[in-house]
């Protein structure tokens, strides 16, 4: 069994909320279970890492958690074993990836969250690169990284800030659901679309569905299916 | 000064038209100059070639214009020497690169059509290769290409299918300018917004807009500025 304690954020922001305020009770229910006091935050997929790093310790020091930049260690290997959890924030996935390959970082955080049970906290381009590889990304590929394989922490592919793009637009471009389903068709792999409000929950083998709406499985043979809050998801673990 | 003969679509579907028809005055434009009787087709961007191509035959033929596929020729480089003219369609940018690079055709492409004036018509994917990178597609990375820098038959990227996100979205994701304005950040480069109504003209040293809408130019140095259709636009071919 794996070691996993995982939390995937859709979005670090929800309308209506403050920054990962609606994901206060999730990441405390994680952090609590670990006795974590300090995060370190992982900036890459930011411009700016200090500025960014002060914004999500504005969101948890009020809560109690102490937050530290992995890009201000000099030993960010040593860093990452040393942590009680991490944090790996959205922007960009394709600078995310492209930098935690130069950094040689790919390896040691799988190995540390899959085998040691470092708790790993994504959101949106951090959730990309916590599954399988970073073919379902919703950004633009702003950077070219050494492979789209990521931590493979899961062994799927999500598509985060998942929505149904309006059917009624004039607009010629694919769709979101038509953009997930040419990755479905050339990879004959699932993606599970995240929308905005909800999470996904792994500890072990155990993954389960969190938030307020349903998430949208698109299946490996080109079918989907809607999955509500709390669902048990375990099964896209077993592949 | 550069043989470039070539036309670039944002769209091969604009609201209210059958495939390819708001393009056809640009098209017939170009290959009656040219005295173009075949035009040679390049599907990979698609993931069924045939279909793909039967489509565009459909579109072409009864404008007086034969289709062949270059999916069905045995030697390629040579079937573009032969080609009176290309035509790289849309699909997925990543996919369409990864193709070209793994068959060889990246440089015969681009000699062809800068020293030997070969016409080149593409649109989405096909407009997205032919600019120096594919940094900026909207496309999902279905394919891992080799590199994303492209056939650079200009010196600057191209955003097709570009739109104005919705402002008053609830949605988190970034909106389309605000991923544009990310490569901008990186890269200090300028990226033409082509709108799916417009095209761009290139013949030698000089870039025509054309199509009934502004298209909108994100400037290297972060500022933004709107081109009415007609508008000289060789200046970006200068770099
Ligand atoms: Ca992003
Ligand atoms: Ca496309």
């Amino acid at each position: 069994m794996s070691a996993r304690n995982i939390l995937l954020l859709s979005s670090s922001r929800l309308h209506g909320y403050g920054y990962l305020e609606h994901a206060r009770a999730q990441l405390e229910d994680l952090f609590k279970s670990k006795n974590v006091k300090t995060v370190l935050f992982v900036p890459y997929a930011g411009r700016n890492h200090d500025k960014y790093t002060e914004t999500v310790r504005s969101a948890l020091q009020p809560w109690g958690y102490a937050v530290e930049g992995l890009h201000n260690k000099v030993d960010k290997a040593q860093a990452l074993r040393d942590a009680q959890a991490i944090f790996v924030g959205g922007g960009n996935t394709f600078v995310l990836l492209r930098t935690l390959y130069e950094l040689n970082l790919v390896e040691p955080i799988r190995e540390l969250v899959l085998e040691r049970g470092l708790p790993y906290v994504g959101s949106s381009a951090g959730t990309n690169v916590a599954t399988r590889s970073i073919h379902t990304t919703n950004d633009m590929p702003v950077a070219y990284p050494p492979s789209f394989e990521a931590l493979a922490l899961v062994p799927f592919n999500i598509n985060p800030h998942y929505l149904e793009t309006d059917a009624n637009t004039n607009h010629k471009g694919e769709t979101r659901d038509e953009r997930i389903e040419e990755f479905v068709a050339y990879h004959k792999r699932p993606v599970l679309g995240l929308r905005e409000s909800n999470f996904l929950r792994i500890q072990g083998d155990r993954a389960t569905l969190l938030g307020t709406r349903a998430a949208k499985l698109f299946k490996a043979d080109g079918a989907a299916e809607e999955y509500a809050p709390q669902a048990d998801l375990s099964f896209l673990l077993q592949q």
